[in-house]
């Protein structure tokens, strides 16, 4: 087992629960767990030791939700509003074929790796083809097969619905898999793309095998207007009157529930996944983040795919969510540095499931994120929370650690061969569009 | 005279009258002047040619405004609002001298030049002081001294009055210096912070310049309503009655404008100059930027202080600039990428009076920025300005060029000395605030 020792580190941004940041002190990681965390040099030795002034080392992020592989439709579609949007990719993605998914889904773990994402929820098409790259890539995901049924079904229909059957199928084969790094999830695109049977059957699926559930849910406007005058009910209700919210679920955006959706959500223990760029760059607005963390719902942050992003970088994610809220309500106190680490760490890890990361301690797997903070933008350092939630840049991370084993190193992938995904993406953009 | 051709350009974003993307295309810089842009290589010899198929060539940013020192305020007041904060950060710019101003003032225009700015907008103080340490720095700048008047004066006390001295000493040392990359600009506070026969004489000064003014306009909804029962009249209104407006003037933020104040912005041509980051920030809130946009205003954009932002990394801006306004209209069309590309660039030129810059035009001045496109999140590219407004990063920039000479490349300052900067900064922290 390999051992290394951060020495000296300039910041340890620790998300403990007194929520330290420690200056100057001292991370020793042991096989896949951090062993040691002080102000003081351990007596131990350790395989490698590092000298760390110049860092600040912080929890591995985790990105709470994304549709990996359509990194190969970035920048498609762009400035067209969501439901428009989604017409321009439904073609492309029924196009897509396994090699497509495996390059696009290795370029967004690239991006990941590379702006300090240690663990994500992914929800897309055709798990199972891409589960051994995302597990040899070495990182963390919850993933699932996307649940949507435009028709009505019996529950004879549903019984023998592909879909259900690649769930099982791929929870069978890959939950757990690859020493925990990989969790399956079940995942329902959204109340409109979804029938009330499927719904309820496919949520109480979910909750036999004790897994975790991902969803869409009050995106748009138009989604939460719609639901309210097909059902008599918002979407947070449809969803939870179906009995969805009886599994751990992430619902992603969330940008339109009413005060009594946050009432259910939080009673239930609903993680909401805001993710702001997304929001905004499609124009469905403006989540209620600082109203939802009040009531006490947990909140975590996401990406989105890259085709409404226009990119995977976290820090831009942590940026926003730091001071859209602010402008919003004329409160520049409502969302603090403090709170916007916690959504983009030990939030996340819970929401996955994962109790065992998402901030530094000891005993916890050692997912971690470091940044170099020689950087212009980065001098002086008068405010470490600051500093990282507002001045720093997703480049500036210079290494990032998933279970003990450095997967990125000052640009350098060694898990990815980066020229050969290139290669793969330039034939399946050839092959997708007809151009390179 | 130095000459460079930049061949095999993956994209020429040029900015010019019809808006062309080029691909593969050719750029030839002759001294400080661009003399060929195309589609075929030209004939002529450069001295230098260098292949650049996997860059993204545009116009340097112009950062219309910010207050460039202030980087050594990074972090400090974080989280309050705009009203208090400005009564921590006061103290602390009394304490600072030349010293501070010149290292704090080389640390922002190094961050400036990293992230492709070319031209910034500055308001600050004792400008006459650093005036050589932004001619050294190669970078254009217009800068001023920054009028500010808590009490009533008379006519006499004008004519007396230390800043108005020290304004017209600063016009006469360095106006149009350095090869006219430096230029003098009038700059008023803010209505809260001016007398009206300050306000009034030192408009008509500028005026018998033909200088641009610089001000602060409705940055907060306090300072907009306080103006209004104050005067009866909004702060727009104030300006304008005073005779600021009579000259080319740049007013920031614009948050709180009427729409009786758009249209006398509209009538006296006032540049809006719209600083995302730091209107969020510090709770200020949303500038209505594309009803201005509608109105035919010139709206550029800036970045603030690195004390309200935090930091000066200008593709933020663009970044902010090009999906907030969607979510707050919930309109994802009301921002497309080229309109943000010309805020960021010509709309800033024209608004410092620079008229041979802002756009990638054969005769104009060779301010260029060229983005790296090899790194994941920029592959592949299906939309070229797409992925030039919403995927890149401020690190992408490989090369910023002012009037053709390259100032910073691969990380690397041609005129700063980093180390240097980086120690006449630890002097000035230890100096200012008691730490390192």
């Amino acid at each position: 087992m390999s051992s290394i020792l951060f020495k000296n580190a300039g910041i340890l941004a620790t998300v403990n629960g007194g929520f330290e940041f420690i200056e100057n002190g001292y991370l020793g990681v042991e096989g896949n767990r951090i062993d040691y965390i002080g102000r003081e040099e351990p007596k131990k030795k350790y395989g490698e030791e590092r000298d760390s002034h110049n860092l600040i080392l912080a929890p591995g992020f985790v990105n709470c939700h994304g549709h990996s592989a359509m990194n190969l439709l970035r920048g498609v579609g762009s400035d067209l509003p969501l439901q428009d949007w989604l017409h321009v990719m439904w073609p492309i993605e029924d196009r897509m074929n396994e090699d497509d998914l495996r390059c696009g889904m290795e370029l967004a773990i690239m991006e990941m790796l590379a702006s300090g994402t240690t663990s994500f929820t992914d929800m897309y098409l055709m798990p199972w083809a891409v589960a051994d790259t995302i597990g040899r890539s070495g990182i963390k995901a919850n993933f699932s097969r996307v649940m949507q049924a435009f028709t009505e079904m019996s529950d004879s229909d549903y019984d023998s619905y592909y879909r259900v059957k690649e769930t099982e199928d791929l929870y069978r084969d890959y939950h757990n898999a690859y020493d925990e790094r990989l969790k399956v999830d079940y995942a329902i695109h959204a109340e409109y793309t979804c029938k009330e049977l499927v719904v309820r059957r496919y949520s109480e699926d979910c909750k036999k095998k004790g897994l975790c559930m991902q969803i869409h849910l009050s995106e748009t406007k138009k989604e939460h207007v719609e639901c309210i005058e097909k059902f008599g009910k918002t979407p947070t209700e449809w969803f939870n009157d179906l009995g969805c919210f009886e599994n751990p679920t992430l619902a992603a955006h969330c940008v339109w529930v009413e005060e009594s959706d946050m009432d259910i959500l939080k009673e239930k223990g609903v993680t909401v996944v805001h993710n702001p760029t997304s929001n905004l760059k499609l124009g469905s607005g403006y989540a209620p983040i600082p109203e939802m963390i009040n009531k006490g719902i947990n909140v975590a942050l996401g990406t989105d795919g890259a085709a409404s992003n226009n990119n995977l970088n976290f820090m831009e994610e942590i940026h926003l969510a730091s001071i859209i809220h602010n402008g919003r309500t004329g409160d520049p106190t409502v969302m603090d540095p403090t709170t916007v680490l916690k959504m983009a760490t030990i939030n996340g890890a819970k929401a996955q499931g994962r109790f065992d990361t998402g901030s530094l301690e000891v005993g916890k797997k050692a997912d971690i994120v470091a940044f170099d903070t020689t950087a212009p933008h980065l001098i002086p350092n008068l405010n470490p929370e600051a500093l990282l939630v507002y001045s720093a840049q997703g480049s500036d991370v210079k290494m990032t650690m998933v279970d003990g084993k450095i997967l990125y190193e000052n640009g350098i992938y060694k898990t990815i061969d980066r020229e050969k995904v290139y290669f793969e993406v330039k034939k399946s953009v050839e092959r997708l569009y007809g151009k390179n």
